[in-house]
């Protein structure tokens, strides 16, 4: 048989969803299982977009142009407007979700070899992107003592070599929910100018800031405008993952045509997605309110919750709607396995993802997990009580 | 500014929309621009498809499996035996477009420096994500005199080297409508079974064969089960590309577990392309027939009134619904590019994609271009007359 390539080798399998085969067997089983793994709201899409979708009015579901259309990428530019980010249409390339923009950026941007940093832990699919252009990503470790902020700039500076060629961060943070200060966005700022750097800024939660932190996008920096690689999806602001729309935003002409190059080759982006994404954009600022009341009410109660149960502990998250949580297990891997292989309480279990996954550093994140706040809080209380349950009977639970 | 990446400097712009934005400035002129460039079928969406858009139940437009969701996966297991394509929903991988289907093959099959062997002219974005992948494509060329049959299976030997890991064929063909015969086909399993190649298969054109010739797939052949990756999309049978919704097809377990793992990343196809793409399953014989028709009838008068304009030659295709035209002129890039900026008849002109993007071999198919015949008859009538007009005008038309 021919051999699979190498980089598909090193592809990291998700750790937010290597494990759902277990999840799928555990629910042939009968056992409910409360989904904590994946960012997946239960929030319901804004009806502006479901009401799109039903009245769209076309014989023939055609190609859209490869950066999306433009009257969805000019009302994106009111949007972003009303965050004070002074950008085009032309400078905006709609694309298959968040996803897509962080590949096509790393496949513009990165050739084989090249470095860049990311602050650690992270989206785990960043590394997969990294991966898939043949880039090394480089880490500086940031820890739950200090509830996740920044590491000092020091240590980023410490890895610049002539292989760098950009820092990516992802503010507010998934997994960690930190909210990056400006003062930290500045000196990032400066590195970047320094080191003729890229910066590549996922900023997909700026609704979701719980602390009264005004939101600092890379966007408002000064002097390093062409640096910036926005990375953008509608997917958790209006609950819609599924309809898979995000967008690329740079100011960068060179780096806007080579993207372009790689968006015409995969033809268009969905064009459903576009229609109902563009319409979300009406979704009004009572249905922004509640969703934001809502995951800050769910926030509350899980962090409290978690840090009630014995031997666990979770920082307050600042935003998005993740946190990491530190359990009493050695290895929560096993622990996250074992959960949906080999325990129920009362025909229920939980699923979490492994934090292990969202660091690069060997060893760091072992016994953390990371907790999605996407269910009520009824269930996430029983989601809570399960996974007591579960620390208790585990046969390696710390004591 | 820090570099662009040395693959998206290599990235070809498409030949198919590198004009647009000619295309944007002719219509804003006023001009009425007949789309000839591009497979964008102008008929209807199965009705079964808009219902089933129209009808969705979905408060939440969630996220859906990374491999698609398995109803709909079933649902293809049967499309495919009813062409005698053994599968399970377990070998199909739902992707976005057969765009994603191709690249996610490259990157788990090839590794940079490797080769895969393409009849030429090819569909032009193979060598755009073949760039993605850091591979190579060499290329056995086929000419407009013999219809672009398979050229001599020696041809594609003679290339075989360390290097070379895969043959990659598209049938019907995109963009020559040539269809592989079965002893062509088996020549080609011999040569994977030979030297321990991938056969990646293009098919998405299958229900387009208007010869009489038999579909023959390369999930057909005998003894190279595991070597096959079939590529598949939904955008031309039904006419919705927008929708973006293909699969990749693979019996070879360590590859689809690998092609899982950049699906993952991604995280999931488009949700509601899915349920159109589904429901288009039910858009019955009729549908399918008049499509096929239509396109049939199109051809026929294409093929015809092409020929009849003086210096033009194309040959008849025999599926897919493209034609490859040679021109009375020396550099078709610079004509198609005149039509668009300098031309109009009674304020009309053409929009063609120049062949030369859809060969690798240096100063092949400059007197080319490649038509799609996705208009009805009376558009293509006016479309051909402008383009005789045009023909006439050029400063630089052979005589």
């Amino acid at each position: 048989m021919p051999d699979i390539s190498n980089r598909g080798r090193q592809m990291p399998a998700s750790p937010i969803r290597k494990l759902a085969p277990l999840s799928d067997a555990a629910k042939a089983r009968g056992i409910k299982v409360y989904h904590l793994n994946i960012g997946q709201p239960d929030l319901p899409t804004p009806a502006s977009a479901l009401n799109a979708i039903r009245d769209m009015d076309r014989a023939t579901l055609e190609y859209s142009p490869s950066d999306g259309y433009r009257f969805y990428r000019e009302n994106l530019v009111k949007y972003y407007a009303s965050f004070d980010i002074d950008v085009t249409a032309d400078e905006i390339i709609v694309t298959a979700g968040g996803s897509e923009a962080v590949l096509y950026a790393f496949m513009a941007c990165l050739n084989p070899g090249d470095e860049i940093i990311v602050p650690e832990p992270a989206y785990a699919n960043y590394m997969a992107f990294a991966i898939s252009a043949g880039a090394v990503i480089r880490t500086v470790p940031s820890t739950m003592e200090t509830g996740f902020a920044l590491p000092a700039i020091g240590e980023f500076e410490k890895l610049i070599n002539d292989r760098t060629k950009g820092i990516l961060i992802c503010n507010p943070n998934n997994p960690t929910g930190y909210v990056y200060t400006r003062e930290e966005m500045e000196k990032i700022r400066d590195l970047v100018e320094k080191y003729d750097l890229y910066l590549f800024s996922d900023e997909v939660y700026r609704e979701f800031i719980y602390n009264g932190t005004p939101y600092f996008s890379a966007c408002h920096l000064k002097g390093i405008e062409e640096h910036v690689v926005l990375i953008d999806s509608v997917s958790k602001r209006y609950s819609e993952c599924g309809i898979r729309i995000g967008c690329l935003i740079t100011k960068n002409r060179a780096l806007h045509d080579t993207v372009m190059k790689f968006c015409q080759a995969r033809l268009s982006p969905p064009l459903i997605g576009q229609i109902a994404a563009n319409a979300s954009l009406d979704a009004g600022e009572q249905y922004m309110n509640e969703t934001f009341l809502e995951y800050k009410n769910r926030r509350d109660f899980l962090i409290e919750r978690l840090n009630a149960i014995p031997g666990v502990y979770s920082p307050k998250p600042e935003g998005a709607f993740y946190t990491l949580a530190r359990l009493p297990v050695e290895d929560a891997d096993a622990f996250c396995t074992w959960c949906l292989s080999d325990f129920s309480y009362d025909r229920q279990t939980v699923f979490m993802a492994p934090a292990s996954g969202f660091y690069v550093t060997p060893g760091l994140g072992r016994d953390e997990v990371r907790i999605a706040y996407v269910l009520n809080n009824e269930e996430m209380d029983r989601a809570l009580t399960v996974l007591e349950k579960a620390l208790q009977a585990y046969p390696h639970t710390k004591k």
